[in-house]
């Protein structure tokens, strides 16, 4: 088990420093590779790789929440806790066309 | 609080029909649609735009994940669960121009 929390707490502790030195551009730059990476192995990966690369877009998105101070608990549970913030049902019944 | 799982969880139940019948490739469509918008946030954004627009890349990504089959908990556990995948310190000490 492992809270949201946790996980933004950890990369906070193990990257931080780093990445407000290099600045949310910078920061933004490698979370642009990753999702690339990510691109590449949707298509070609195995479950393996797709794990890497999950684990890697999620991280660098963490670090840049705590570089500009965005609690990403309270994001997510403002946003999603109270079902679709399209429709508002628990199983989104917006038309499969809009954006939820 | 909230665990990485119970947001993947949520995300399933609200979102993973429509976007098994959409696939992978127009779901991640919508997830560079939020990309873009978290960039500009970053750029002009008031902190609760940001808010909101992480908890939207979040949730595209953690959509992606349900679709693919890919458990975030055990992505992040296994590739920063013992520290930085780079240097294998809590703190990371890669330097700065390497990828950690």
């Amino acid at each position: 088990m492992m809270s949201i929390a946790q996980f933004q707490q950890l990369i906070r502790d193990m990257y931080l420093e780093k990445d407000l030195a290099r600045g949310v551009d910078g920061t933004f730059m490698w979370l642009m590779e990753e999702v690339g990476e990510l691109a590449s192995c949707l298509r070609h990966g195995t479950h393996e790789e797709r794990l890497e690369e999950f684990a890697d877009v999620l991280a660098w998105l963490t670090t840049i929440a705590n570089v500009v101070g965005v609690d990403l608990t309270e994001a997510v549970s403002r946003k999603y806790g109270l079902g679709c913030p399209g429709c508002g049902q628990v199983v989104c019944s917006c038309a499969a066309a809009e954006k939820p």
